[in-house]
């Protein structure tokens, strides 16, 4: 590890997806193919917003740095396994992301439905090693498992879909970004939280650190909106305005950019209000999610 | 549960399945479709040979039946997710399962690949709740990941995948098989097996109900091959011989019928050999063994 804090460490989280990820010398040439498809989608760039939450959570809860580094990896498996199938073409039909093209136009379609599973595979195989007690690998599972499922990611994402067909009001909006995006922010912010064993008070308000996940996943979310209506491609590295293009629904087009705005902010000072009982172990924490809100890329 | 040994229990396996699997009315309407989606490629009929494994191990090996419902449930659901997107237009392209429209033609694509990496999520989160005690979930949680990723299913079905493109030799063949069908049947007997707690001789032997795992695995793969090429339609509810329309690798292509039965019958023997030290609580898993490989659907 650098002399960097591990939650601004990117080199480091970088470091830990490469040894985690399948060799392609060693799987095999036959498997080969999956294994380059793979580590192409994870090693390809990214702000490594998840693993640094889960990092920073960690701080904020005491938990050793180092039993963080498979939580940290197992969810950006995950994150890069939503994108893989997000982009395909029966889905957002995505040609570009992070400036590069997307899993299935580099390779086929069935090579990139088939690196999403496996990413999702090698997500909860990294968390299941014996690296930690077996009590807390559980709660990463089980954390993990239900952001991913029909009532997180996945759910999300289907209810994204069904938006592309008619216009969702802004209680649909939020719970669909609230399950799309946010459950796996949230999941983030609780995988890091749940290895702490800080005992001398304040003790991890763990009710705190949840609320704070939520409302984080949510301001980035609309940031999202916002950003994707207002930059350009260039600095977004994937299409522009790609949402208002198929006439979806966005906090944008039911708010307004200003309105949009506005609301992110909010979220943003609620997710810090929460954060203030841990004084100067939720700093990390503070500052990520200032990033992810106050962000133009 | 009925009056019927667990291992042999369709109904009640069948009644978990219903129990786990999200309720429709109960996710929201806008989620709703997603969970038709999952029920329907679930629930849809079956053999449930996989749930029945984990019941007949975990007999050999003196473990609660009640324990095995979620370690039994879960491996079902990886098995639906694998069906699902192998029947994928980018993959096999599959328009019949289990004699019903496979579940892209269904509903539709888009819906297809996210019911699969639902049920994916929904896997996890079944062996994730404290049911038991955390060590022997982490080994399902272990066990089952290993299982499906690059170096089991998912990598299983990438060899496969490049099988239509050019011949496979007998090695490569058998190593396409281990991991895209081995690789879970073996899980299967494993999740059984570590939840078992018979002190008593003989103790319960890991290794041998681990060469039971591959072997029958094994065996029952080489048996589709023969079915592929000798039964009929309506028989296998999918369609006939689509494996040797394709040019595909398999043991009837390279051994002809008659050496496949036999390279089979050889699997099988092996198998219920190194049941043998278990006598009559292996006699469960000798059962269904002979079912899995003796079969003509």
């Amino acid at each position: 590890m650098g002399l960097t804090a591990p939650h601004d460490d990117v080199a480091h989280i970088n470091d830990v997806l490469d040894r985690l990820l399948p060799n392609v010398a060693e799987v095999g040439a036959d498997v080969s193919r999956l294994a380059k498809a793979m580590r192409y989608a994870v090693l390809g760039g990214g702000k490594r917003l998840r693993p640094r939450l889960v990092y920073a959570a960690g701080e904020a809860v005491a938990a050793d740095a180092h039993l963080l580094d498979r939580p940290a990896a197992a969810i950006e498996f995950v994150h890069a396994f939503s994108l893989i199938h997000d982009d395909l073409p029966a889905l957002d039909d995505g040609s570009l992301r992070r400036g590069r093209p997307t899993v299935h136009v580099q390779y086929d379609e069935a090579t990139a439905i088939l690196a999403g599973d496996a990413l999702l595979a090698l997500a909860f195989e990294t968390i299941s090693s014996p690296s930690v007690d077996a009590a807390t690998a559980m709660r990463w599972v089980s954390g993990l498992a239900s952001a991913m499922g029909p009532l997180g990611m996945v759910g999300g994402q289907m209810i994204d879909i069904a938006g592309e067909e008619r216009r969702l009001d802004l209680a649909e909006l939020e719970r669909s970004h609230q399950l799309k995006s946010g459950a796996l922010i949230h999941a983030a912010v609780m995988m890091g939280a749940v290895a702490g064993h800080a005992r001398t008070p304040p003790p991890p308000d763990l009710r705190a650190l949840s609320d704070f996940g939520w409302a984080i996943g949510l301001a980035f979310q609309i940031q999202d909106d916002v950003l994707d209506a207002t930059a350009n491609t260039q600095t977004l590295g994937k299409s522009k305005g790609s949402d208002e293009n198929r006439g979806k629904s966005t906090y944008v087009t039911l708010l307004g950019v200003e309105g949009a705005a506005a609301k992110a902010t909010e979220r943003l000072e609620f997710a810090l209000q929460r954060l203030a009982p841990l004084k100067e172990r939720g700093a990390a924490l503070a500052a990520l999610a200032e990033q992810m809100v106050r962000r133009d890329a």
